[in-house]
């Protein structure tokens, strides 16, 4: 299923749900959530997997790959607290694919894990778009971060 | 594809699921893994509810939240791990409600880290056996553990 | 010093410094940086006082001050990394002020670990703001940020 | 205490306990212990230097020796709790060999860091039966996990 | 090897080894140890219950307690990796209390975890004083730290 | 500046600086600091540079690079906390390179994980003494440690 596929059903979902109660939900640590937090690392990883090709240097490799290992693992923490608890019930009428999508991008965070192919790490970059079109369509950026104040 | 239709096509899948092919799936770490660490975590969570129902004392209750708290989250990570690594699409027709599953497990295990009710340590249990159920009935504890060689 | 005026000294200390030469840095883990790692964290810290300040129950006071002091110390976490791995000399003629500024931002990021006044969180972030607009004007987003590809 | 006096007090005190009283202990986190934890990552180190062995390519050979050095330092943890806090001096009549099998077990663990050799992590598996026979033979399995209910 | 075997063997050896030789050990991390470390966190942990008793301050108390948590908790991580890598068998000659020196310090270092009694803490530095004056006795100043350069 | 100058510069400075006033500062954790703590892990990373320059074993030096990421990480963790916390505005007049002593130390750090030259680990060694005269000049040493008692 293409992104647009899946934002278009997404859109009819959204309007087709008139019944869906959203109760206040009040958890901790906080209620903020953003997926930029996954996108950053696997910025990481993308940058990682282009400055491995371009270095054989063993220690430096070495390196990368033990990096790239962690970043790819921050990835999956931040979007399990994502698929724990910012996504609620009420949510799947307007992200039916919710499910599957998390499933795809963390297992594309463990592909990237062992891979040090570039269109791995792009693929995983995508699917935390992804991620961030259904928080965001969802009312994620209103209701979870702190407004900034401008002069 | 839709939820609903993801669900019916699950629900086909598994009574059509006789040609299902099991690729060998060779990950790192290492392709060990057993619902039973994140069943001990989660005893954990259920003794240490107990033990705060028993003492008043400010500073064992306080001790026995923040240690209550990193519990359940080993017990998120050792799931996590689970849905991410273990289970693949082709387990998708013996375990047509996976996604949910873990879904409510991961919730569950957040409202244990809020609750100081044994109810919701019980129920987080519960949820864990049926993950257990589903690691054994796609083959995990052959396919995974190390055989234990006796005398 | 306002941020005005940090922002005014920054302009006119950019203008000033010509000879200052910004060279090629390749560091691993990856050359990614964004102060929105840090920013999010404090508005975790944010929202958890605001919460703390709206429930009197003695448990999720407990987890509240318990979860802050991870989130304040995941602040000072991403600040130290900008701080040691993103600023380099030739920045110090655009951010004059650049070490005072995390020093304070740190020492007020241990300030919230102890605090349950929101004024305190506030200030954490309006530091931090500072700190992405240093960022922002020795060219962080640019050189440091991989280009989200629209369709 | 000098360390002199502190080893001829050890020594009287050894000869002159022969009455060890089972006093009941309660402790947080909460009293859950399973060796099943050390066993499952000393598992994940064996099937690493399995892969290790079948597998040439220098990437893969880099996260298996990363992730291995993790894995051995979770059977030590696993280990060190054990022996930090299930085990009591009451237990040293039914495990005479208690310090010295613990210590045996570690200093395999830290071998199994530095080795690729399968043997190593297989004596590693050994010693924690052996753990688990001292934990079986006083009474852990009982005492310290949580029943299971069948329906 | 059967535990019982495990056992008679252990005695055997205890009783047959009269002429450890100590062989030279080159491991990793580093070979460098230093009790210092042991010492510094339950220095931490004593001056927590200080101020604890100071101070009334629910907030205040919270925090004092979860951060003892983790303040004893890498009292134990740095005497674990003490006993496992730096003492060797040729050492017990030197150190027969060896085992129930480091059982009691980590023991030590749980009680403190639960107390909120100086003495508790006093008595851990104690502990690691003596654990320091084995490493001192068995050279370990000498053998595992760099020599400070004076001008 | 030389430590020498910079020596005789925080000499003077604190002759020059009658009116700073050192208030009594209460924080938690602690208040217990020493840059011994940097130090050692420093020395981790300079003999682990020493062993993989005797050592080509491919297996051997991806542990010895990836330990060595994690003990330079560790330094860097300890001088954070030293900048952060113990040290404060009445003690620039001391230390009035304070913040480019405690960058370059912090760069130097992140030198070391990438560097295989035993120069760049001795290099850092020397910037953790300067820190330590630092600590020292501005009376660390008796305000922050426990004394140890002598019999």
């Amino acid at each position: 299923m293409s992104l647009l596929t899946s934002r278009l059903g997404a859109a009819v979902a959204h309007l087709a749900a008139p019944s869906v109660v959203a109760r206040a939900h009040c958890d901790l640590p906080c209620g903020v959530y953003d997926p930029e937090q996954a996108r950053i690392e696997a910025e990481s990883c993308y940058k990682i997997i282009e400055k491995y090709a371009a270095n054989e240097d063993a220690a430096f490799r070495t390196r990368a790959i033990a990096i790239k290992e962690e970043r790819a693992d921050l990835v999956k923490h931040h979007l399990d607290v994502l698929w724990h608890d910012y996504f609620k019930p009420e949510h799947l009428g307007t992200v039916p694919n919710l499910h599957d999508l998390f499933w795809q991008a963390n297992k594309q965070a463990s592909k990237v894990k062992a891979s040090t192919d570039l269109a791995d790490a792009k693929k995983l970059l995508d699917l935390i778009d992804d991620v961030d079109a259904a928080w965001k369509a969802t009312g994620g950026q209103e209701k979870t971060r702190v407004v900034r104040q401008t002069a």
